[in-house]
């Protein structure tokens, strides 16, 4: 199966972004394409204003719109939306359309709030941890900081997830000139800077191997100024990537824009459980102290 | 704090091999040494053969043995030994010595059961997975195949570690001349092979970033042959690492023996775990499906 990962920038406005998605999506070969998160619009959470809520407002409608993209192309479509359900509640739902049909939808479930990532301010946790159906397979969807916690990725391989998907925005702080203070400097020093980096494709890595599934994250690109002005903004890393279900690494993105596409073999991953078989020798009646905050 | 890890071979007999792995300990620097998972033996999992019980005999005196060990180098040692505790119950358990005195106890609780890794044949699992207090720290120790899944990881951090070891034997499976089928000449495969040792090193560091703790495995090395017959036998791929809690790598050995040793700091960890603070947000309410076989 081919699939095809839109590494993007903000275009300046919502209707510009849009536009140059769809054409990317136009010129993708994959039957599977994958959508950065919140890719309509700039990251809206790098300050906390109330004004951002509005992005949500036309949910139903980007439903209707990217729902018809998909049935023009004929593929299976991961979107990532800011979802609107009732005053005071806001979703980052990741919304997946099946050559038209809306086969399901993830809301992101773990939610960071950390300078420049401002989501509790916006996003009420989603409740459900469930792979959606599709013509193309099982796919596990999760949303960026969920990449960072085992128990997500392998709750999706145990209901069944044949690859695990993240719509990402994430990046490096970048430095305000009149606030060059440490935690900025410390931002800006290129080996740490390849820590994150490097820290953000590990974890996820890791996921491949423990649950022997196929994982992708396509992640945003650019320079975002914060509004608020409070902070310098982001540099979104890319990177997006594609590793096996033994954590070899199919395919990578660099920093700028591109499509990343790759050719995935669901039966490989099936082989590969057979002679690597950690789901058999979990000992699950020693787990509980996961279920716990702390032990 | 300096840390030791002790990467060897086996010597052809115990006497041998536990006089050269003494020797490998009065050279080295570290306050905290570790050697490799059943360090006084060849891996005798290789095949299943009732003989090598008769290994487990004289636990209490190997006890002693690197009691002794320890309270001479004034170290904190982590050994890892074959445990009788009657007859029909057999552990593999890393014991763990502080200056003389025995610290605590890990009883392996993965157990796996591969061509080559026959280990269900003489280990009964263990019923526990918590962390053993030491004069250098909190440590997680856990053995070889719990490597592979992040609930032990998980735990163990949950629990207060704030260093994962893992001594293991794991290397590639050689082929017997008279054997060269199918999945021989795939274990034979330099890529796969390549595959196969950054799978292992994936899903650790994996568990340092996800956990924000150190993580470090000692592996064997040198080639076994198999005295059954049946297969080839092993070559121990060594390799022995320390990942930061940001999974960086510190350092990594190669394919022979040899005293790996640095420096680490463990207040560095607690630091990172303020900055990227994972455990913050897990969402323990959902995590119900990780107590199942499969959902």
């Amino acid at each position: 199966m081919k699939v095809s990962l839109i590494q993007q920038e903000f275009k300046g406005n919502k209707k510009d972004t849009v536009k140059h998605t769809v054409e990317m999506i136009e010129k993708s070969n994959g039957e599977l394409v994958i959508l950065q998160e919140l890719h309509q619009n700039e990251y809206f959470c790098k300050c906390e204003d109330t004004k951002y809520f509005s992005y949500a407002e036309d949910f139903e409608k980007d439903v209707k719109f990217w729902a018809e993209v998909s049935r023009k192309k004929n593929i299976v479509l991961v979107t990532s939306l800011f979802e609107k359900v009732m005053d005071g509640i806001y979703y980052n739902s990741a919304v997946v359309f099946d050559r038209g049909r809306v086969a399901g939808k993830y809301r992101k479930t773990h939610i960071p709030d950390d300078p420049g990532f401002y989501e509790k301010f916006y996003f009420t946790p989603g409740d459900e941890i469930e792979p959606i159906d599709t013509s193309v397979g099982k796919l596990g969807v999760l949303v960026c900081w969920d990449q960072w916690y085992p128990e997500p990725a392998r709750i999706m391989a145990l209901k069944g997830a044949e690859i695990l998907i993240y719509p990402t925005a994430i990046g490096w702080l970048m430095c305000p000139e009149e606030r060059l203070d440490e935690l900025c400097e410390k931002e800006n020093n290129k080996q740490e800077k390849e820590k994150m980096l490097n820290a953000w494709i590990s974890v996820q890595r890791g996921h491949a191997v423990a649950n022997g599934v196929y994982v992708i994250a396509v992640n945003r690109v650019g320079k975002e100024k914060d509004e608020s002005g409070c902070l310098g903004g982001i540099e979104f890393w890319g990177n997006s990537f594609v590793f096996g279900p033994q954590g070899e690494e199919i395919t990578r993105g660099g920093l700028k824009e591109e499509i990343i596409e790759v050719d995935i073999d669901l039966e490989n991953a099936k082989e590969i459980r057979k002679i690597w078989p950690f789901f058999r020798d979990r000992r699950i009646e020693l787990y509980e102290c996961i279920k716990n905050r702390y032990c």
